[in-house]
């Protein structure tokens, strides 16, 4: 079963800077997590409900079963990501795990 | 550029008659929506921040743009998703659009 890594950064401060040490820094960091079978980010620009845009950016990384998952955030790379995304994550960002459904 | 629709669905009251109408009416209108590229529907187990477990279920509709988003979301079948969705979505859930990253 695919499980997944749903990571829901509210905004920055600085969006620019944010994104260059994000995509530059960051997501390459996540890439190199071993056993992650894919990660995808993207940038949220709308509320479409007309609410609040509550989150700057989603990022979901992928993995083969929750002992996969487990493995690669508990490797030394994951911690590394781990502490990196407590560095540049914004108050009230969110870490959730989802089973992918079929 | 890839978009995509991002639905965060907060707790429902009765989860398995959520995933019952969910996975067996939702997700089957959603993937019949004219330009969808792709559907993802995953359920929220853990909130691995430790924090509160906002959400229940996260969902993406991937379309080629935000024309063909428009186009799909603006079509019949995409207004009795939308539909659908105010029907069945517990509230606060949310909806938003991101672009994905390359």
């Amino acid at each position: 079963m695919t499980i997944k890594v749903v990571v829901l950064y509210t905004q920055p401060e600085d969006p620019e800077a944010f994104d260059q040490q994000y995509l530059g820094v960051h997501m390459p960091m996540v890439r190199e997590i071993p056993g992650l079978e894919r990660a995808e980010s993207g940038r949220i620009f709308a509320a479409a409900d007309g609410g609040e845009k509550t989150y700057y950016r989603i990022a979901e990384l992928y993995f083969d079963g929750q002992d996969a998952l487990n493995a690669g955030l508990g490797s030394e790379q994951g911690k590394a990501v781990t502490a990196d995304y407590a560095k540049i994550a914004p108050p009230g960002s969110r870490l959730f795990i989802a089973s992918v459904d079929d």
